[in-house]
């Protein structure tokens, strides 16, 4: 990892049951190379980890044609608690950097990672974690390839947080923009929404909520790069994290300027969503996902689009849930269950604090 | 900034004297839109970053010959005070990944940042802080392309970490690394060491510790191109943060296995980070620094590698502390100031915590 990165040992020492996170362990002496030696290059090890620089040196595929376009993007993970139903901190922070590179319509190459640990954080907490980020990798066909360890003081964090930031070649010919949105262009949803949220907050002992529930945390970047493969004319995506279905569709139509038209009853809610909403008094429309995205295609496109989502275990459920209108109003308007027509707006605040 | 990034005001919104951050400015609603309409976009607004994807559409530069190879580099940055003499946690966030990636022999071109603020931050820190990472920015000539923001519960942080992760394109044609390093090497160290660890101990108030005494933070990447385009044969480069000149050299003679021997008389050290460091009873060995690094170079070419490092402010003071030795026991030993030969070791624990 960054700054320290000797690899000497052969065999990985084995864990420790009890051990935790000292402050030392971010020093930059002896405790932080045993950390990155025992936990990181054990679980992550590649040429360009194992490389020993500051940073990863990577070639790029050389089936690129002409000078390829790269897409970057991060994000910082401080979800709570850090292990959930579905899910955990690790493969969340994983499989949403990875998705954010898809949603440039980008094929997710290479992974950075930044771990900022508290003080006293069970070290058999952090194998899981990068357990959980490897499988998770391996998953989605990246690699992790240089990383950075911090700790804090007890009671300056909590537990851990995690930033990834990732690389991908973007396979997309045209830009993927709300101003590429058209008049009459199909919104196709990958699945039921409002899983990862709900799922989060069941976990949360204080709420004391029983559920089966699990997030539906999952990289999304097959499914997208098959579409763009395929030649469906692709002009928008966009992963549905915070904020949700809601808040995606708002964003993009204020920045396309058009009519956004959504029909609730096309929006699938499993009905145990449905009801952890209603007694907590949330609207699944804004709740957070981590395997759910919408696409804007053309309207010629759409049937075959959704025929190639559904061949994905990821979204085999994708529907169409509605379409652009003429208006330049910039507006999401929906029509609910009950026939009327309301406008969809941002949450002003804050539904399900740290869900991500 | 990653997961809305929505830019629809022309100006500014005013700066509200006293404003602080709220747990629904990380709600991925209304409040995070206006915190990245009013803080973020307008420090760093430019063509990726406004382009409201998900993550960051990028070109490579069309000079780059052949398929281009890339450097990839991340670090959290945890300091305390954010604000010190010479600095603060924007700055340093800037050039320490630059300088990462200038270590990797390789132009820097973009970044991403990651923020987790703590609830109930003044938003004036906030801005002071990103309008820091602008100038920084500019100093050292990159972008930064996508960002993300999250919002932690108070004393679950600690005012504001930052994660930065860049992307460079490798200018050296031979791999810099450990294993590159050949017994008769030049070691050239870049300035004085001991200031950046020394300011952060000055600027916290609990020691009470007068000085003048400013942190060396500051960018690498041009005297280190100037190297590489010079055709100076350098083999490894190491910047000197965490854990010091010891640590660095220490990493690298493990890494090598080849024995390192450094002149202690050679290493330049401020008087007043020498008395400070006596009071505190720390080596500046092991004391941080944030603009400081050192080049291992082909005997033949050290005096002008020394003359090119010597037009550069950031290096004006360069000069040789060692060479490279034939054994291959991979120790750093050390002539000290009285004369004898000393083994250099790392420092187990934690000299400073939370320096960077």
């Amino acid at each position: 990892m960054s700054d320290a990165t000797v690899f000497e040992t052969t065999c990985p020492v084995p864990r420790v049951p009890g051990a935790r996170v000292l402050l030392a362990h971010g020093g930059g002496g002896r405790l932080t190379q045993r950390l990155i030696e025992d936990v990181f290059l054990p679980a992550f090890g590649n040429p360009a980890l194992l490389a020993r620089h500051d940073g990863a040196v990577l070639d790029l595929p050389a089936a690129a044609p002409g000078s390829p376009r790269l897409a970057m993007s991060t994000d910082s993970y401080v979800v709570q608690p850090l292990f959930f139903p579905g899910g955990d901190i690790g493969r969340l922070a994983v499989f949403g950097t990875v998705n954010d590179l898809a949603m440039c319509g980008a094929r997710p190459l290479w992974l950075s990672a930044g771990f900022i640990l508290e003080e006293g954080l069970q070290l058999d907490d952090l194998h899981r974690v990068v357990d959980s980020m490897r499988a998770a990798a391996q998953v989605a066909g990246v690699l992790l390839v240089t990383g950075d360890t911090k700790v804090v003081d007890r009671g300056k964090g909590d537990g851990i947080f995690l930033n990834t930031a990732g690389i991908g070649v973007v396979e997309a010919t045209e830009p993927l923009c709300p101003a590429a949105v058209r008049p009459g262009d199909r919104i196709l949803l990958s699945g039921d929404v409002g899983r990862h949220g709900i799922a989060i907050l069941a976990a949360r002992e204080s709420l004391g909520f029983e559920s089966e529930l699990e997030s539906d945390c999952a990289p999304l970047s097959e499914p997208v790069l098959d579409l763009i493969r395929e030649g469906v004319r692709v002009h928008c995506l966009r992963d549905l994290t915070r904020g949700g279905l809601g808040a995606a569709l708002v964003e993009i139509a204020e920045a396309s300027r058009l009519r956004l038209m959504l029909d609730e009853r096309a929006v699938p809610v499993r009905s145990d969503v449905t009801a952890a909403c209603e007694i907590l008094g949330l609207d699944p429309l804004y709740v957070a996902n981590e395997g759910r995205f919408v696409a804007f295609v053309d309207a010629e496109d759409a049937e075959r689009a959704l025929a190639i989502l559904r061949r994905h275990v990821v979204s085999r459920n994708a529907c169409r849930i509605g379409s652009v209108g003429e208006a330049t109003d910039g507006l999401v308007t929906m029509q609910t269950r009950l026939g009327s027509t309301r406008v969809v707006d941002l949450p002003s605040g804050e539904q399900l604090p740290r869900i991500c």
